[in-house]
């Protein structure tokens, strides 16, 4: 199998690549090469077979990211939420002209590849209140979530003709992400834990029933595999799929975490903000995902097990990377 | 009102700009100026007010066809069905690329515009059995339909962001189109009627309890007009409008033909073609367009009076237009 990772230097990239790295396969197929691609060419990764990393931009493609012979891209590159907001031309360059460059790359080779492609819960808007069905429409009410549901249906037309052979995963908002808090709205999402967690304080500016759609990185990493090699007929012409994530309120996963770690919930100080809420208020808090478990996609774990992923995959890693 | 139509060379640009010339108004307010676009510089026309015909490529559109002051853009510049269908790259250009350019043209201008933007019946799938509530998805099983499903939520969301506001209306299929019989897998929608009325003969190519979501070309003027000054605040984040046209069966068509012109539908000979079924039977027969009417949109009269129509309007300009 010949891979590439567009996006190979972000979050959700290195840990496909790394789970590539430890298996050496993907869908029981050895993998025989493996591209990583980002703006700035990503750090090299010690793997079983050859990678190469290149730097660029996706929205002008050199040919050698995307060679003949390719037979899988995971498409990850993004401008995500907040910057898509602050800078609507990056967005659009990045998240639409990128998809449109990844569709003309895949029209120069002998067989259509496969093309995993991240779309997001960011997509769809709900609320509270909201328990979308599978074929729910996408009413994005911000520019990433715009840009990622029209890059869907690009995707799913290029498909349709051949150029490629897409699926489109719409990733819940991943909790716990590794690293530092930042501006995005959803930022709290992971911070609640993972702060407390790392001994620090942080603040929940949303009600502690507060519902949100999320996924733990390794079940969004295993999703983009299983989504690498899954039969595409089985999809019966609609590519786009919202995979079995949770439903979780912000107080339970501040239980599950004092649980784990007693001590830590009191390190969460309320703190309610209205601009936050405003945002996030918007986002559906709950998916019937009821497609993606018949299509094979393993259904997500418990909030324990999320926090306990957390705590052995990615806490030393973000100490390290916080200088702490 | 300063006002542009991009496509102002086309069937249905013409249309709005003849009505515009004709009452001299647009909701109650005088028309002072009229640009109209094309690829080729629409033929002059003989109005109230300024008209100037430019001539141009939508998707590098020139400051002279949005100026500065500009109140209404019916942004109508498509390539249609068929030709998206044959010629990816020039569908991807017009259709996407020119969204692209009309938001960023808008985005010069000191007061966000009003943008009327024909969508398309041709962007949901369903078939016979549908009966397509306002917020269904669009599924689109045609590049056609995906880029203009793609151009609207580009819209919705340069909206959202105050850049201009949009009002996207999915016109059905358009019967009956003057003229003469195309390639499109519709032609046939508007042949079985124009043909005998013409004194020509034509084929059937679908049984005739075959149902086709439809709309004259006098109704489907009125909603653009309307579409141009509303008030979009009534829209609540949604600038998506299915139109209320009329479902039909062929057979239904045909029986009205009749009655406004006997011995008509003798001239219409059964020929299945199971290409042409394949493709019109994935296009959904009806929609519940239950949000339209409260919005001003005027309910589509009955088949009698979309016969009385071509007859009135456009049988004599279509006997011109084809030597006859």
């Amino acid at each position: 199998m010949n891979i590439t990772i567009l996006g190979g230097g972000g979050f959700l990239g290195r840990k496909v690549a790394e789970r590539l790295a430890a298996s050496g396969e993907l869908g029981g197929r050895p993998v025989t090469s493996l591209i990583l691609f980002d703006l700035n060419a990503p750090a090299p990764l010690d793997a079983p077979f050859s990678v190469k990393c290149l730097g660029g931009d996706v929205a002008d493609l050199p040919q050698a990211a995307i060679p003949e012979g390719t037979d899988v891209i995971f498409h990850l590159a993004a401008v995500v939420s907040a910057a898509a907001e602050a800078d609507y031309d990056l967005g659009r360059r990045v998240n639409l002209r990128g998809t449109d460059s990844v569709v003309d790359a895949c029209r120069h080779l002998k067989h259509p590849p496969r093309v995993v492609f991240t779309s997001s819960v960011a997509s769809f808007a709900g609320g509270q209140d909201a328990h979308l069905a599978d074929d729910a429409r996408q009413m994005p009410g911000n520019s990433y979530g715009a840009q990622k549901a029209a890059a869907e249906l690009i995707l799913s037309d290029a498909s349709r003709r051949g150029f490629l052979d897409a699926v489109n995963i719409r990733l819940p908002t991943i909790c716990v992400r590794p690293g530092a808090p930042n501006k995005a709205a959803s930022s709290f999402v992971s911070s609640i834990l993972r702060e407390p967690l790392l001994g620090l304080a942080t603040t929940l500016p949303v009600p502690e029933d507060f519902a949100v759609w999320i996924a733990s990185p390794a079940f969004a990493t295993a999703w983009l595999l299983h989504a690498a090699t899954l039969d595409s007929a089985l999809l019966d012409g609609d590519c786009g799929i919202n995979p079995p994530g949770i439903s979780a309120r912000v107080g339970d996963m501040l239980d599950a975490m004092e649980r784990a770690r007693p001590g830590t919930r009191s390190l969460v100080k309320a703190e309610p903000d209205a601009v936050v809420q405003a945002i996030v208020g918007t986002w559906p808090a709950a998916f019937a995902a009821s497609r993606a478990p018949g299509l094979g996609f393993v259904r997500h774990g418990s909030l324990d097990e999320l926090i306990a992923e957390f705590l052995l995959n990615d806490l030393e890693p973000t100490r390290r990377m916080r200088g702490m």
